[in-house]
C-alpha cells in the first residue's frame, strides 16, 4: 500500500531530474490562492515525476527489455524522457490521428513511436500485444503505486513551499496525480483539505464515488484531453476514497475561461486538464475565502490550435465578446442607423455580416449579425436593451 | 546625466513595489539562453519600474497636481498603479480605438481614462494641451532620466541572478529600457556586450543610429506594438550610443514565431515587443553559443484576439501548418484520389475547400484548397514534390 515513505523515498529518486515547480501566488484569484506551476515542470507537465519514478524501480532485467506504454499525451513524454535518461528503450502506441506536435516531441525525448490506425483503446490494445508478444515492460499511466508515488511529491513540495496551506485543489483524470498528491498531504498535516476536480463531460472518479465503486463512464468528452479517463483504476479509486475530501466538477466554458485567465493575468499557459483547479476556484465550486488554497496546475501542453477556440469561448463567456443577430429594413440607411446606435453604446464592432438570404430574413427585411467587442456582461446586456428600445427585433440561436 | 548610482537608488525606490522578476534558463534557444521575465512583472510589463520611480521623485506640489500621461498600453498601467500607489491622481489620454480590455485595466489601476477621437498623435496632442490648462504634471514614457533609472534596475537584477552574463539582448522601442539597462550594465561589467532588437518595420533607433542623429520615421507598423515609436528620444538616442554595442533587426513572422515558441517551451505568454530579443537569438542576428545570453522579455500584454493569428504565422513559418492549392480534374473521384496522395505523405488534414467558381478553375476543372498539419518545412516540400509527381498541377498565389 501507498506510504509517505514511499513518497519521500520517490522524492529522493526525482531529485535533479525533475524540477522543484514554482508556487506563486495568483491575486486574480483572490489573496490567498496559489498555484503550483507543474506546467513548468520538463516535458511541460507533471506525468514525469511518475515516470521517472516507475522505471526507475524496474530491475536491470525489466529495463533491458525496454519499457512500453499507451499515450498520445504527457505520459507518453514523461516515459520518453525518463527512459532516455535512465539508458533505456521506450516505446509508445498512439491512435494514428493524434497530433503530429506529439508525436514529434515524443520522439524527440528518444521513443520510438507506434502509430495505431483507430483510436485511443486500439493503440492501448497494441500495446498490450506488443507486452505479450515482445516482452516489453508496461508503465501504467496512473494506476502503478510508483507512478503515483512519484506524482504524490508535488504535495511534499507544497508543504515545503507553503507549511499554511489550508486546502490543495487538484485536477482528476484517472487519479494518480491526486492519490499522490492527497496521501502526502493527510499523511503529514491531516487538516489540510484536498479537493479533487473533474471535467462534468468526463467525471468518472465522481460519479465511481458517488457509487462506491470504480464506474466506467461510455464515453468522455472534453477539451481537458488530459483527463479524459473513462474509468478510475482500482488503486486510483480506493486511494481517493480514503484520503480526498470531496470531488466538484467544471464546465467546459469554465475551464476555457480559465485558460484565458491564466493567460492574460498570470501569463503562464495551461492545458486544458491543469486548468481545471483554477476554474473550481474562480466558479466558486471551491470556497477560497480566507482559506490558503493552492490549484495545482498539472500540465501546460495545449495544442496551439485549440487555444484560439478557447480564446473566443472564454471572451464570450465574460462578455468581452458578444454576437448580436438583428433584423433591420432592407432599404437606404438602415445598417449605418443601426451601427450607429451600437456605436454610441461604446462597444467596437470587430466583424458585420449583412445578408438578404439568411433563414430569419423575409423580402422587405435582411439580418446583420455582429460580433462586438464589449466591456462585460452587463454591457452587452445594454446594449441589447438599447437596440430593442430603438424598436429593433434582435434574434436568438 | 543617468548614472551608475542614479540606478542603484531607483532599485532603492521600487523595492517592494515592483517584483524581482525570475531569470529563466530557456533550453531550446540554447543551453547558455536566459530569459529575464519582465513579463510577469506587476501590471504585465517592465514600465512600471520607470513609472514608479518617476513618479517618486515629484514634489509634493507636482504630486497635489495629479500626473498626465499619454498611452494606450503598458506606460499608461504602470503611470496608473504608481500613482494609485502612492495617493496621487492620475489622468491616462488614449486614442478612442484602443482596446477596450487596455482601457478597462487602466481604470482598474485607478488612472481616469481620457479617450481622444483620432489616433496616438491627437491623444499626445489632448495630453499636451491638458497640461496647460489643468497643470498636471507630465510623465513621458521614456524619454525621461528618471523613468530610465528605473527601467536600469532590470540591469542591476541581471548581474546579481547571473554574474557571469557575456550578453544582454533588449528590446528598443523609444529606447528608455535598453538605456538604463544598458548604463547599468556598462559601469558594473563593461565587458558585457548590451545588443539592441528592433522590429524591421518601426527601426528607428536602428535608422538614427545609422544616421548619427535622431530620426522620425514616417510610420511604423508591427505586431510589436509596444515598440512601434516613430522617433527615439534625444536622451535614450544619446545613451545608446554611448552604452549599445550593436542593435539588430527581425521580421514579423520571426517575431510570430518567437511568441510562439514561448508558449510552446516555456509555457509563458509574450506580447510582441516582449517577443523580439527572443527571436533575435533564434533566427541568428545574435549568436549565443557559448556565450551566456540574457533575453529580457519586456512585457506580456498581448490582446488575446491577436494570439490566435499569430499562431497561425508562427505554425506556418515553421512549416507546421501548409496551405497547398490544387486543380483537379471536376469529376467523381478526382478529389479521394487528391485526398488520398496526401494521406500517403503523413499530413494531417485540417480543412478542405472544393470550389469550382475560383478565378483559376476552368469549365472541366477545380479548385481544391487544402489546409494541413505537417511535421516541418521539408514535410511540406516532400508533399509538394509528391502532388507534382503525381501530376497535379500546384496554384501559387
Amino acid at each position: 500500500m501507498l506510504t509517505l515513505e514511499k513518497i519521500q523515498q520517490a522524492q529522493q529518486t526525482i531529485k535533479g531530474v525533475a524540477r522543484v515547480t514554482p508556487l506563486t501566488p495568483c491575486k486574480n484569484l483572490g489573496k490567498n490562492v496559489y498555484i503550483k506551476a507543474e506546467n513548468l515542470q520538463l516535458t511541460g507537465a507533471f506525468k514525469l515525476r511518475g515516470a521517472y519514478n516507475k522505471i526507475s524501480s524496474l530491475t536491470d532485467e525489466e529495463r533491458a527489455r525496454g519499457v512500453i506504454a499507451c499515450s498520445a499525451g504527457n505520459h507518453a513524454q514523461g516515459i520518453a524522457l525518463s527512459a532516455t535518461k535512465l539508458g533505456i528503450k521506450s516505446i509508445i502506441c498512439m491512435p494514428a490521428g493524434a497530433p503530429l506536435s506529439k508525436v514529434e516531441a515524443t520522439r524527440n525525448y528518444g521513443a520510438e513511436v507506434v502509430l495505431v490506425p483507430g483510436v485511443y483503446d486500439d493503440a492501448a490494445a497494441e500495446a498490450e500485444r506488443l507486452v505479450k508478444e515482445c516482452g516489453y515492460t508496461f508503465a501504467h499511466p496512473f494506476n502503478d503505486e510508483y507512478v503515483i508515488a512519484g506524482q504524490g511529491t508535488i504535495g511534499l513540495e507544497i508543504l515545503e513551499q507553503l507549511p499554511e496551506v489550508d486546502q490543495v485543489v487538484v485536477p482528476i483524470g484517472g487519479g494518480g496525480l491526486i492519490s499522490g498528491i492527497a496521501c502526502a498531504i493527510k499523511s503529514i498535516k491531516p487538516e489540510c483539505r484536498v479537493i479533487g476536480v473533474q471535467a462534468a463531460g468526463a467525471a468518472s472518479m465522481y460519479v465511481s464515488r458517488r457509487d462506491g465503486h470504480p464506474v466506467t463512464l461510455l464515453k468522455v468528452s472534453t477539451i481537458a484531453d488530459g483527463i479524459a479517463v473513462k474509468r478510475p483504476g482500482d488503486l486510483t479509486f480506493e486511494l481517493c476514497s480514503k484520503y480526498v475530501d470531496e470531488i466538484v466538477t467544471v464546465r467546459e466554458d469554465e475551464i476555457a475561461t480559465a485558460i484565458l485567465a491564466l493567460m492574460e493575468d498570470q501569463k503562464t499557459v495551461a492545458e486544458g486538464a491543469g486548468a481545471t483547479s483554477v476554474a473550481a476556484v474562480m466558479f466558486g465550486k471551491v470556497d477560497a475565502t480566507n482559506k490558503k488554497t493552492v490549484c495545482v496546475v498539472s500540465g501546460g501542453n495545449i495544442d496551439v490550435s485549440i487555444i484560439s477556440r478557447v480564446i473566443t469561448k472564454g471572451l464570450t463567456k465574460t462578455g468581452r465578446i458578444a454576437e448580436i443577430s438583428v433584423k433591420i429594413a432592407d432599404k437606404p440607411g438602415s445598417l449605418m442607423a443601426l451601427l450607429q446606435v451600437v456605436s454610441n453604446t461604446g462597444a467596437n464592432i470587430i466583424n458585420v455580416t449583412h445578408s438578404r438570404e439568411d433563414k430569419h430574413s423575409d423580402v422587405v427585411s435582411c439580418i446583420v449579425s455582429m460580433v462586438l467587442e464589449t466591456r462585460n456582461l452587463q454591457h452587452v446586456d445594454d446594449i441589447k436593451m438599447e437596440l430593442e428600445a430603438e424598436g429593433y427585433e434582435l434574434l436568438y440561436e
